[in-house]
């Protein structure tokens, strides 16, 4: 028997951090507002809007705050930035965030090259921030990446993703998520990993990030969804890349995912029908066609003509 | 808990058929041998190299019995033909093939439209037909397309396929397919229609055709794993189209099934590497990038410099 899927989830619209952070092109401020605001039209509540890092690192993300300002009031939508140290935290703080996604690695030397610290390290970070975080009664959401193969440590044990899963809930967390950062994971080690991770943290929500690098993140979405996890991550267009793996797609689509779960019975909340406009429209900000498909196909089921 | 995916699985490459058969661009007989020695080159042990079709309609299959002389006697590989009618029958036991894809269809529109006759018009069709091919001692594979939509009826009642593979099976089958012919399944329904055609027909081998035009393709090939089928057609580079979804994708890629199937375990007996170079080649055949991602990604687990 195949275990059932959960009658609604919920998506985290990450197209505006993680799919424009990693894009050549970069879009306005003026147009960034737009994107969101029509995310949150079509119906997203979760919406990951901006990344604390360094401008010169980043630059995609240096009008973070100028963001941040038009959209984190948006009714009924919980807007986040991704936060990857203290100062990161500070800035999410001052920019009135009630939502923070921290991210915590699964390898050192990812840790390394893009932190200039240890997994471990990370784990400690979070330890300061996440004291903080509940204190001023944020929403906190903790994210370990590379967390089903690193770009330059290869494949990653699951009992060192769970140590660093464990280390970090104890230091308080509201969900835990896996990011298959590199786009690599399967559906057998999506169900492997989220049923040690549900095991090693019993009744904390489970959330999963992937990428459709190698055309297997739809069926990883739904290996997660049967194993326990009710927040995924998805892109608007499928937007974004990852700057380790050249040529490879963005995360899974917000369209192409809303598409498959409404039709195997997961409510979503989200409107089909905007979001493939709201793709439209992006196509034309990014001067390219997306990789997702939902925009491009007639809709399923389709009104007959007589 | 998921039910097991099976240790191995063979796949059914239908690229120089279903691929070929709805592409702009026309191979010369040349490249459709080249093609397909480099399939079974891969590993592939099972190609569908030609469809018996009227070349006025499809004149992508002209040139199949020109294709089939050339490729029928490759060692260890079975290659057949896709069968539409008697006349078809006839071309593929003069084609010298073994065996034989014969084609019924779920709706009764579909039929019309594609094949001047009725849903049940075809099982009678296959009455005839399976006969014959059993005294000729042919393997007799039979699909009902458009089992999980259909473009001119829209959706098509479980009921509605279970009754036709009952009456296909009575005649006489050694595997059954469903095929998602315009790309609208996804993995509930796959997980649905499959325990029902297993309760239907148990002991027949089942078989699964899908098409990534809304991107479930893989996804759904995995819940058909999952739900006891043991053979999967996919083409080379996700080739292919469909004639009635103008700008969808193809068929599921053979690569990229085959770098997610190795993963979960699933053994496919097909060299990823040399799928890869095949793609590569096709690409420049075609004139233009496939679908797949495999062949345009770093292999994984990648093997790391010191």
């Amino acid at each position: 028997m195949t275990a059932r899927r959960p009658t609604a989830i919920d998506i985290v619209e990450v197209g505006p951090r993680d799919g424009l952070q990693n894009d050549s092109r970069h879009l306005s401020t003026e147009a960034k507002v737009e994107m969101i605001a029509k995310l949150a039209g079509a119906g997203l509540r979760r919406i990951e809007a901006a990344s604390f890092v360094n401008p010169k690192r980043v630059p995609q993300m240096a009008d973070a705050e100028a963001v941040l300002a038009r959209v984190v009031d948006l009714p009924g939508v919980s807007v986040s930035g991704l936060v990857l140290n203290g100062r990161g935290f500070e800035r999410a703080l001052a920019a009135g965030l009630r939502e923070i996604s921290f991210v915590a690695v699964a390898t050192d030397t990812m840790a390394a090259r893009n932190q200039g610290t240890t997994a471990r390290g990370l784990v400690e970070t979070w330890a300061g921030i996440a004291k903080r975080a509940e204190a001023e009664g944020l929403f906190r959401s903790v994210t370990i990446a590379v967390a089903f193969g690193c770009p330059f440590e290869g494949e990653v044990p699951l009992a060192r993703v769970i140590e660093i899963a464990r280390a970090l809930a104890e230091s308080g967390a509201d969900e835990i998520s896996l990011a298959d950062t590199i786009g690599v994971a399967t559906p057998l080690a999506v169900e492997e990993r989220f049923a040690a991770l549900s095991e090693a943290v019993p009744g904390l929500p489970m959330r999963a990030h992937f990428h459709n690098t190698r055309n297997t993140g739809y069926a990883n979405a739904d290996a997660a969804l049967r194993s326990g996890v009710t927040v995924l991550d998805a892109s608007l267009g499928g937007l974004g890349g990852c700057p380790f793996a050249p040529g490879a797609t963005g995360n899974i689509a917000t369209e192409d995912l809303v598409s498959m779960l409404e039709r195997d019975r997961v409510a979503t909340g989200v409107s089909l029908e905007l979001l493939r406009d709201a793709t439209l429209w992006l196509e034309g900000e990014m001067g390219r066609r997306l990789p997702a498909h939902g925009a491009h196909v007639s809709p399923w089921p389709r009104v007959l003509a007589a």
